[in-house]
């Protein structure tokens, strides 16, 4: 196709006027009583996926949710990326990162064996960890930048020349960018640091996590994330665990997030 | 049992007189030319195990490997790790992290669905992203602190109050070790840092990779790695490609690792 990550993403917002990212994150203990077996929660899944895929562009499947269930869980999440196909951007919210000859690996299983378009890595390791992901500018990658969590706090904003630790990642991913298809993970959570930077990072997109549950700014993140580039807002438990559990409940509630973001871009 | 997780390692490495971890990092463009499928791929790890495991402490396969063969592969990480069984300490060489919810399901996919004794942890999002995997001490986490790759230099080395990132990882390492499970990652690459870094972090196990291809010393790494404490090298690439990739040859890769190392305690 020859098309960057960065531009095929665009297409997909521009093509629902969304920018939502639904998180497929399928926790057993959370799901209605009539979904009990691995069958039921793959048709689950493929129906949250039906019912919304008309208006979300993004879907991300956290790989911890999948790996519990080990072997058949990687299985289940093979055939829901199958599922999207091309309908939709999937990124796989690994967190990976490694040294060089490992990583490449990790590119060759999330994107070749899997078929997902976009993975999230951890820049502990530096620049060697993130660049075999980059390679075909196709498929893309989504560097944690500053996080939603609480204990983002530890280590994100150590401070050396007037630049915290987060800010030194989007630098870096900033000047890695040459094949278009990076993007940084922001937290919604941080509605402080997210005006200055957005300034910093554009064009990299944002991938926000953290609405929701986790109690960050709907509006504040899809005001600041899309101000000269793309920022996709996750939601999972809240739209996956929706009223009853019931996939119009589902629906519903993630058309409602859509309707919402609509009003604020 | 009861047992913590570090007095476990202890233990298999005094009953082995050994310091060596057999990295399982199998590449197939690497193996012998008469492994060509997925039950000789197998056959092959375990008869590398069985050869070694009289001397040899701890075994690591790094995940990516075995992710790029899909759900296939988890099935394989799934019986090597229980034909290794209690025989030896395994270490899922995952890099893994995240919010404290997810990271819950992720220990749970390493420790009751593979079986794992131990993981490897990157410290991005902070503490949080750790305390899920150390709930149980039987179970053992160690956390990238000074990696073996050349880009860790990009942001561990970023320095507040005289202190650099990998040293703040190391601190709060530390304080949360109360379970006596907690290890860090430290690479043999980093020779001028390992000893004022031993003093820091004692008494905290090292697993200490990047002996071998990626040129870092092993009489160091031994010395000063074992001060005090642990520390358990790690040798992926120059054992299971050993010679002609026969089993001889990589068992007796294995023993002349292991023979320097005790010669080094």
């Amino acid at each position: 196709m020859g098309q960057t990550f960065n531009n095929r993403l665009l297409d997909k917002c521009n093509m629902t006027n969304n920018r939502l990212c639904i998180g497929l994150d399928v926790d057993p203990d959370k799901l209605p009583p009539n979904i009990s077996d691995f069958n039921s929660v793959e048709l689950f899944i493929k129906e949250i996926i039906d019912s919304t895929i008309d208006f979300c562009p993004v879907y991300k499947p956290n790989l911890a949710f999948y790996e519990r269930f080990g072997s058949k869980g990687f299985e289940l999440l093979g055939n829901i990326v199958s599922h999207i196909g091309d309908r939709a951007i999937t990124i796989a919210d690994a967190k990976r990162g490694d040294i060089g000859n490992t990583s490449k690996h990790y590119a060759d299983a999330i994107f070749n064996q899997f078929g997902f378009d976009a993975i999230t890595i951890s820049p502990y390791m530096g620049s060697d960890s993130i660049t075999p992901f980059i390679a075909d500018e196709h498929h893309g990658v989504f560097v944690l930048c500053l996080t939603s969590n609480k204990s983002a706090k530890d280590f994100q904003f150590i401070t050396q020349n007037n630049t915290q630790l987060y800010e030194s990642v989007a630098d870096k991913v900033k000047d890695l960018n040459s094949n278009n298809n990076l993007g940084l993970v922001v937290g919604a959570t941080n509605k402080i640091q997210m005006n200055s930077l957005r300034d910093r990072t554009t064009p990299l997109p944002w991938l926000i996590p953290g609405i929701g549950a986790q109690g960050g700014d709907l509006e504040t993140s899809v005001k600041i994330g899309n101000q000269k580039s793309l920022g996709i807002i996750n939601v999972s438990r809240s739209i996956i665990y929706a009223g009853s559990g019931s996939i119009n409940d589902i629906s519903e509630a993630a058309l409602n997030y859509t309707k919402k973001i609509r009003s604020f871009l």
